[in-house]
Order: structure tokens, then C-alpha cells, then sequence
């Protein structure tokens, strides 16, 4: 599997963050994770199966998932509530969802599990796989956040 | 889908942890998860597709799953490096894989991702799905770990 079938996850990033939640975020230097240090305060994961074996994780800073989920929302999130859990849950599945479209029509069939949300001031994500893992981080007005996609070599 | 689905994660996860890392966990109280309130230290996460969505999450508290990779390697564990991450992930794809055949056996056929391994003091879990949701504790010599397992409606 190549390293092309990473893009689309961040074309898909940039366009549902924009539509859903009217914010622009701008990508940063793409790193190879070796390590697991993408510190985060709120990932969503997501694991893929089909054409290709891997994961997408969505990793925010406190700051940044509170602005983008008081956007989506129309009115100001203070606290971390199943309310706000949830919206993130939807965000990465539209995420995923437009990815495996774009992929889609590139002829690569990929199925999307659902998505797991994990809270926790700090935590770190390590993807077990053979093939390439992409870690972008991106910059919003509210703070940063990093889109990882990994898979399996076939 | 049934709740019934879950019970094979649970069997898988004894026999995995027994015949590998020589570790006999006992079942406590499962328990229908509304918050995500599993606090843990160290967690696998893997995405199910097929013919059912879903996913599982194991969550282990940092001395439990020092033990068990301890026990895994014969040879004590004392810090939570690429070897020992490596390790939980290929736990969880033994658990997972151990109850797709299970389940298999049943005429129910599942697709699982890639593991993602989160690492971060006392972090929660939360599945974002429309079905049954269930975790169940074990207790270990190290410590305890908790087994989730969701899947949507269908």
C-alpha cells in the first residue's frame, strides 16, 4: 500500500473542519512517526479494514477540540461532556467517511470500524503496523491538533 | 447484533493472557458502560468491520501490564518502551483474532484493523456506537485491566 493513500485523510481533515465546524486549519511539516510523540489531551481512533489493514487518529489539545466543538455547536464548550464526546466521535466519522469517498474513487475499497474517543491530559498514540505512518499536524485559531494515518503493508 | 457477540472478546482475552504470558485473570462484574468511566494507563484499541461495527479496547493499569509483558518476555519490565508497546499490540491482535475465530465458528465474520496503542496516566475510553457497549474488569497478580467491547446496531 502507498504512502498516496494517507493524503486524502487530510484533504478530508481541512474540508470537514471547514464545512462543519467553519474552521481552517493549516497543515504543518508532515512527520514519519517513530515515536509515539504526538502528545495530545483528546484522540479520536478509528481502525480500517478493506483494500488496506490500518487506523486514523484525530489528537487535539484541550484548547483546540473546545473551539472547534463550540463552532460546530454555535454556543461556547467549557467542559468535556458526553455531549462533547460525541461530536467528536462525529467529526472523525465524516472525516473517515470523505476519505474512503476520495479513496473511493480512486478504486480503493476501505470499511471504517467506529470510533473510539480517549480523554486524558497528555496522552500519546503508537500505531502497530508494517507500512507507512503519517503524522501532519495542524494549526487552528484555538490551538493545534495532529491528523496520524497508518497502514499495513499488503 | 446481539450482546451475545461480546462474550467470546472475554474468553479470548483469559486464553490469550494464559497460554502466553503464563497470567490467569479472573472475571469481576461486567458492567454496561454509560460514562467512560475505565480509567487506565495504558490501552489497546482495535476496529472491527464485517459483519458487525465495532470495536475493543483493552485497558491495563501500568503495573498490571508491566506484569503480564514481564511474564510475556521472562525477563522484568520496568519502563514502557517501543518493545513493550509493540508487545501490547500484538496481545491485542491475538485477543481480537482468537474471538474472530470464535465467532467465525458461529457464522459471524469480523475484519479487524491495525492496534493503537494510548499511553497516558489515567485516561477514559469511550466507544461512540448505537449498540451494546460492555466492559468487563479483571483482576490480575500485577493489577487490573479491563476488556470493552461495542458494536452498532445493525
Amino acid at each position: 500500500m502507498d504512502v498516496k493513500i494517507i493524503n486524502p485523510f487530510l484533504v478530508a481533515a481541512i474540508h470537514v473542519l471547514k464545512t462543519m465546524a467553519s474552521v481552517e486549519p493549516i497543515p504543518g511539516k508532515p512527520f514519519l512517526k517513530k515515536d509515539s510523540n504526538a502528545l495530545g489531551d483528546v484522540s479520536a481512533v478509528l481502525g480500517i479494514t478493506g483494500d488496506a489493514r490500518g487506523s486514523m487518529a484525530l489528537t487535539f489539545t484541550e484548547s483546540c477540540i473546545k473551539a472547534i466543538v463550540s463552532n460546530l455547536f454555535g454556543t461556547p464548550v467549557t467542559e468535556f461532556n458526553e455531549e462533547v464526546t460525541d461530536a467528536v466521535g462525529e467529526l472523525a466519522n465524516m472525516i473517515c467517511g470523505d476519505a474512503r469517498r476520495r479513496l473511493g474513487e480512486q478504486g480503493i475499497s476501505l470499511q471504517a470500524s467506529i470510533p473510539t474517543i480517549i480523554a486524558g491530559k497528555g496522552h500519546s498514540i503508537t500505531h502497530i503496523n508494517s507500512g507507512p505512518r503519517l503524522a501532519v499536524p495542524f494549526q487552528t485559531p484555538g490551538g493545534n491538533f495532529v491528523v496520524e494515518v497508518a497502514f499495513n503493508k499488503e
